[in-house]
């Protein structure tokens, strides 16, 4: 019975903020912390917190908390950022180009290698260190870099025959800047980060001018 | 008993999705639409989306299928963003400069209109036709253009400090790019865009190496 498989998606999607979290207390030269520093560091309850980590076996000690280096080490190895990961991103527009700029998820090892778009504009464009190409190399790059994972800011109306590409060039994940609902096969993941979204429905619960009370009252 | 309040998180955020299909259907000039045409686009059960869509009144005529004009203007009604919104950014880096350019959901009646750093280097700056002010000019300026909502685009460390600072600026709505959990009062509506987590946490689900059949079951 392999351990990973009884981890929920609630816990893998608070990983990453721990991860954060020791990261920036490494930078700060903290040695160990415990769970109730964690906890107010990142707004949770440091029972969830010790709770989350016993998934993975007990690394802190009763009465001095969790080691940092080590605890930093063992979270890239079951989020599997030990190795390095290398991610292709298509659609070079302003976003695309933040993206790449940007970039601080390298320092977890995972780490845009390659860019690609189908304007012929785009095309040939330099990204930092990156030549942007056209979309019939992407199969190619994708087994020579042995990218794994494809991160899509076209447009999106674009974002469907990009996933199908991807898919196709054999990416296991996609991060989808697109506001569009990606159909993929069930070998490849989908994860969302689509803040058209999240902006728009934020103005929903605007408004406080009325009914002061209940105005974000939701079922 | 306002209407409103009894629409679930879920509805709400799946507001935007219409909107952007019902937009593009626009575009391409089509009139009527039905919930099977609008389920096969997003990937939702047509009886979903008539659910969803009759938590606010009857719109769709059957054997005709919905008006798509009429349909956006209701959405974006329901959404509150027939009136416009302004929004200011914290954070001028390339995450931050990128989005001011992007603007897309201006067509949805949100916009950037004020853009904020601390860096001596950023302030005076220009992104588009807006000058980078300094933290210190954010109340005044919230204040002046009637600023609703607010981005955080800085690092992490800094970004529970421009959470106070718009919170005290009275911003009733935050959208936050920085992996940090953010303390506000109540008054204040946070949404995450925090792509940095959704990417991480992607890599948990590769490695199909080992055992193809369940490396991607979870709780």
């Amino acid at each position: 019975m392999k351990q990973q498989t009884k981890i929920s998606e609630a816990v893998v999607r608070r990983l990453p903020l721990y991860l954060q979290a020791l990261n920036e207390l490494s930078r700060g030269e903290v040695q160990t912390v415990s769970s109730q520093a964690l906890g107010r560091k990142l707004d949770l309850n440091p029972a969830q917190i010790r709770k989350d980590l016993a998934y993975f076996g007990e690394f802190g000690r009763k009465g001095i908390g969790y080691d940092v280096s080590y605890l930093i080490s063992k979270i890239r190895h079951i989020l599997k950022l030990d190795r390095g990961i290398n991610v292709a991103l298509v659609g070079a527009g302003n976003l695309g180009q933040a993206l790449c700029n940007y970039n601080r998820y390298s320092r977890d090892n995972m780490k845009i290698v390659a860019v690609f778009d189908d304007h012929p504009d785009k095309i040939g464009m330099h990204i930092n260190t990156m030549r942007v190409q056209p979309m019939e190399e992407l199969k190619a790059t994708v087994e020579a870099l042995q990218i794994r994972i494809g991160i899509i800011t076209v447009p999106a109306a674009a974002a469907q025959k990009v996933a199908d590409q991807l898919a196709d060039a054999g990416i296991e994940g996609i991060l989808n800047f697109a506001p569009a609902i990606l159909k993929v096969p069930p070998s490849v993941r989908v994860h969302h980060a689509d803040f058209t979204t999240e902006l728009l429905s934020l103005a929903y619960y605007l408004e406080k001018d009325a009914d002061h009370d209940d105005d974000k009252v939701v079922d």
